[in-house]
């Protein structure tokens, strides 16, 4: 029997991960939006509630999780019902943690369990990019893939979409740094030339395949010699206030590595085990206590599981 | 007590591998340069034979073995003695696998072995650069960090020079073709820009990233997938005679990729098992007997071991 209702999670996500620009992603544990979906008689998808105070659309055709819901529907073709949604919105937009991701990918995994699993993990990936289309204007895959899969993903190809799944080290733990700034995706996008070094290339491919290995074998110090960015982070940085100072103290304080969480304004670190990650939060928070900037932390592990049911919308 | 004679063998070696431009290497079973080096009290290195026809220089400062053998003697500093070298080529020059490579790592890998292991594989590799740098006028690792360590190899960084070793299912065996025709390597430079699209270069680190975890995992059907080149192959390959009609045979005989084997003219085809190389030899054989051009073949294993020390010269 399939439920008639259900409580789906989708987690907070990272893209780029420093070397890994537009194609590689992790998912964070304890942060991420919330879904309640019901099935209904009427036809289409409709939001009735939003909890969280964020503002963001209620119309199904223009909020995220239900454009993406919508498309895989359309795909499905053959259901005649609907549902309703309800949404606590725990990721902050804006942040460059995936917060547009992690609604589109629990809407697309909350209907597959509801609709008995008629679509595989890289489906849902198709159906929730369609999110990201309407929230950034532009497909793109790295976000969502993390969301729904967990752990560490990568978004070998988008045509046709292939997504590898990298296994990383349990030990791996996350702080995020997010200093209350606004940084638009479109601003992040467009200190981004459209051509670059060949050499600069190399020294990225060079460095993703070292991260490749370091995440696949557990080893933490090529995990961390080779979080390297020589394409994004240069321009980007200059967007995010003690980007540099900030960087610095967690490198200094024992992080493996540190670079800019998508298009920003979040830092992330990397770091080995919780106790490191402690004493790395409070270095950054350090460096941004002698700014006027308020700065929120999230302290966790990698999320391994993904979009997944849950009791309760919490 | 340190013998005072040896002979070395050193693996021919494949770089690039489609997607790992400049920075990916693996080393070939069965093809590759001996050497034999004795001490003599002169101080100094020099050659005083080559075996197997091979017309290069016997001059120590031009030889590439002994100019990477002057490296590691340089770095030593103390040694006062001199080395006596006898080379027995078997790997074409012009051939694209890695012949200066296998002389130059045969040399500091020998040397090495009768000094006592002085220095570790990453030593050897910045010394036998030395001898890429008079082969083609500047220092590349791809080569000789393969002929050292055997295996798949990453350079993933020149400086500090950092090498990486990737793990590889054993099943893997790769067929080379060599078209005997002649490309040059500072042609097949030139075919390159300086500058690259940001999205062609996405897409290069992406196919990376996959190959890198097929190689690990030993997921075949994802080094398939992966072993594509956006970059150097669309340019290179119009250098190759019959690249895209072989490229083409060898997949549809069953090979996981084909690619321009450095900077060519060899194509190597990686292959799961011996039996599906051996008809990708065959296919890639009928493409070529239509032509007047002649075409020489290698199948084997890939080399796990890199340069070691054998028994004789053979």
């Amino acid at each position: 029997m399939m439920p008639d209702r259900i409580n789906v999670f989708a987690p907070a996500s990272v893209a780029n991960v420093g070397c890994g620009y537009d194609v590689l992603g992790f998912a964070l544990e304890g942060l991420g939006d919330f879904l309640t979906i019901e099935r209904v008689g009427a036809r289409g998808l409709e939001i009735v509630e939003i909890l969280g105070g964020a503002d963001i659309p209620m119309d199904p055709l223009k909020n995220v999780s239900t454009v993406a819901g919508n498309a895989l529907l359309q795909a499905l073709g053959t259901y005649t019902g609907g549902f309703r949604f309800k949404i606590r919105k725990m990721v902050k937009a804006g942040s460059g943690l995936g917060s547009s991701a992690s609604s589109s990918s629990a809407g697309v995994f909350g209907l597959n369990e509801l609709l008995g699993k008629p679509f595989n993990k890289t489906q849902l990936v198709q159906f929730a990019g369609e999110g990201e289309r309407v929230a950034s204007g532009k497909v793109h895959y790295d976000n969502v893939a993390a969301s729904i899969f967990g752990g560490f993903t990568l978004v070998r190809s988008t045509d046709p979409l292939d997504i590898v799944e990298l296994n990383f080290p349990d030990e791996l733990h996350v702080v995020i740094a997010h200093p209350q700034v606004e940084v638009k995706t479109s601003d992040a996008k467009r200190m981004l030339k459209d051509e670059v070094s060949l050499s600069n290339a190399i020294t990225q491919w060079a460095n993703l395949s070292g991260l490749t290995v370091g995440l696949l074998k557990g080893d933490f110090d090529l995990i961390g010699r080779s979080m390297s960015d020589v394409i994004a982070e240069p321009a980007r940085s200059l967007l995010i206030p003690f980007y540099q100072e900030a960087k610095a103290a967690a490198l200094n304080a024992g992080a493996l590595g540190s670079n800019i969480a998508g298009s920003g304004p979040s830092i992330f670190c990397l770091c080995k085990g919780e106790k490191v990650a402690q004493r790395v939060r409070q270095a950054v928070e350090l460096v941004y206590s002698e700014s006027s900037l308020d700065i929120h932390f999230h302290i966790s592990k990698i999320n391994p599981r993904g979009a997944e049911i849950v009791k309760d919308l919490k």
